[in-house]
């Protein structure tokens, strides 16, 4: 961190003389005025130093070890401006983050922001883009304590998000054994269908159109869930669904070693009137269509109605048994192999 | 952290059918093993999970504060392929951040990575790129621990490192007072005098030719250099100088609430052979130039001698005291206002 945002070395382009603002450029010191004016008054008890010096700085806890994640999000790869605005980008990238540590079962502490800004950008709209931010940062108790700030080509938002677990209550994909039960923690493929809600490809029901757009604009980071699960001895493997059932319980599978059979693809209700719309099948809105948030949690059978009793007591809502991990490798559903179908964003094309 | 270096949430982008390469395509699951197989086997012993789960572990210092910074470097804006290797690129993305966390008096400890890549790209040309990363983390100890991958319009690198500092050896911009000595830790300008030799700009001595485009493509953190100030408490205040000495210089008077005098700019020998060349003010490579990372620090002034002394015969150069700090605002150089006149890439044509 240079200034907070100022960004790293090497700058190579050719500056303009002086400090002064070239007529309808962004100024990097307003864009770092504005977005301290956002993130500053946020900060938890633990942030020693924040935005505005090389390093920000925190008193890790001393019973926990800290947990790291990082995204990336580009425009035009993982969203465009005209199925969601600023804000909620914004809010998807923070929220991923935050996932990745819900996943892990730790509780959130603390981001930086590496922003990628086109020229053409207004300093409103990188407001726009920090407001949702630093919303899903508060969201789940984490400060924004610096970041960097550069021009790009196109709108670029890499994250890292740093939280907190008990040595005791930590959770990885490995670990879970055969006999395991899988479950979601909601149902999936609402995100999907918010994505073709938001691309006019269907038009759904009201309730289940708005459903399906707060999924894919404004989708929660199961941080209560994942501390819940942490906190159990009997939940063997975690990860979150963020690309899709099948590709992330390949990955589950893998990193513990097991095979998996699944019975049941919990798949929303928004998605299943999406898919009779585009003439899809609903279970691959689940299956493939990723970014749903949701936890995948491998739990031992034995504790397994106890713990989907206490689930549903504490987060009114169902948890949904999925399968069953068993010893071999490969995912059968239905009797045949299912392949992680998905998305990779090296095998895209545009 | 997807699958390790997978790729966070939302990508919009349409899948072709399959897990199967496209055609000249990079496979996220080919570099992802590139990569893990560059990072693997550095991990310090205090990191407890590395790549390949949804968040990476450690055991923070029960004695420290935890340091954290960021950097994005986009191609063309600062650095572009004409002028530096991948392997440099990443070098010096690295080294950006290790010198923030220098500039703190902190160690560095771990780093994450998260890589936009054009889809014309060749996997050899990531482990490239990589290779330099790797390399300058393993320089000044650090492990990557984790990152994310994504496709991107030109090559984006965005860096996460987190190191640790004694409480009572944290330095930061601010603290210092009226009276302190200003210095450096190395001459500058030579960072600047290596892309007029990597743009055939100018031609230099063959031994100052080296010197500049070392200063320019494989920079050195100065992390001893920060732990031996932050172990001072005559060290009032500390920053690199990643933006020219003017600009940083300026950022740590305005922290400190201090003016300052320049009396002597340390120039780089190169960096005056390339000014002759170019016929610009050789200071001005070093006021305005940037990317030196020396570090930047204000020393009480009846402690300078002395320190700059143990300085000398710690690190075999000498310690360039630049000027003193003063009540009041603003910079004075030879009589005259100097005005901040490093890099802003929010000012930049192209």
């Amino acid at each position: 961190m240079g200034v907070i945002l100022s960004g790293g070395a090497q700058r190579r382009s050719r500056r303009t003389s002086g400090a002064s603002a070239v007529e309808g450029q962004l100024r990097e010191e307003d864009v770092v005025a504005a977005i301290a004016s956002i993130a500053g008054d946020r900060l938890q008890r633990r942030i020693v130093l924040g935005i505005g010096d090389d390093a920000a700085l925190w008193q890790p806890s001393r019973s926990h070890r800290s947990a790291i994640t990082t995204d990336m999000l580009v425009e035009g790869v993982h969203f465009t401006r005209e199925t969601m605005t600023l804000e909620d980008a914004g809010w998807r990238a923070m929220t991923a983050n935050a996932s990745d540590l819900a996943a892990m079962g730790a509780r959130p502490l603390l981001a930086t922001v590496a922003l990628g800004v086109p020229a053409e950008y207004a300093l409103e709209e990188v407001r726009e883009l920090y407001g949702g931010l630093a919303a899903a940062a508060a969201s789940v108790g984490m400060s924004i304590v610096g970041g960097d700030l550069s021009r790009a080509p196109v709108l670029t938002i890499a994250i890292t998000a740093v939280g907190e677990v008990r040595p005791s209550n930590l959770k990885t994909r490995a670990g879970a054994r055969p006999g395991a039960v899988v479950a979601v923690t909601g149902d999936l493929g609402a995100a999907r269908a918010g994505l073709d809600v938001a691309t006019n490809r269907v038009a759904l029901h009201s309730e289940h159109s708005a459903i399906a757009l707060r999924a894919f604009r404004h989708p929660e980071a199961r941080v209560a869930e994942g501390r819940f699960f942490a906190a159990s001895a009997n939940v063997q493997a975690m990860m979150d669904v963020s690309d899709g059932l099948s590709t992330d319980l390949h990955r589950l599978s893998i990193a513990s070693a097991c095979g998996a059979i699944v019975e049941t693809v919990p798949v929303s209700a928004a998605a299943r009137e999406a898919a009779m719309q585009t003439g899809e099948d609903p279970e691959r809105y689940a299956l493939a269509g990723g970014e749903d948030f949701e936890l995948l949690v491998a739990i031992g059978p034995r504790a397994f109605a106890h713990l989907s009793r206490r689930f549903a007591a504490r987060f009114n809502r169902p948890l949904h048994r999925v399968g069953v991990l068993r010893a071999g490798a490969g995912i059968q559903f239905r009797g045949e192999p299912l392949t992680p179908t998905g998305w990779d964003h090296f095998l895209t094309s545009s």
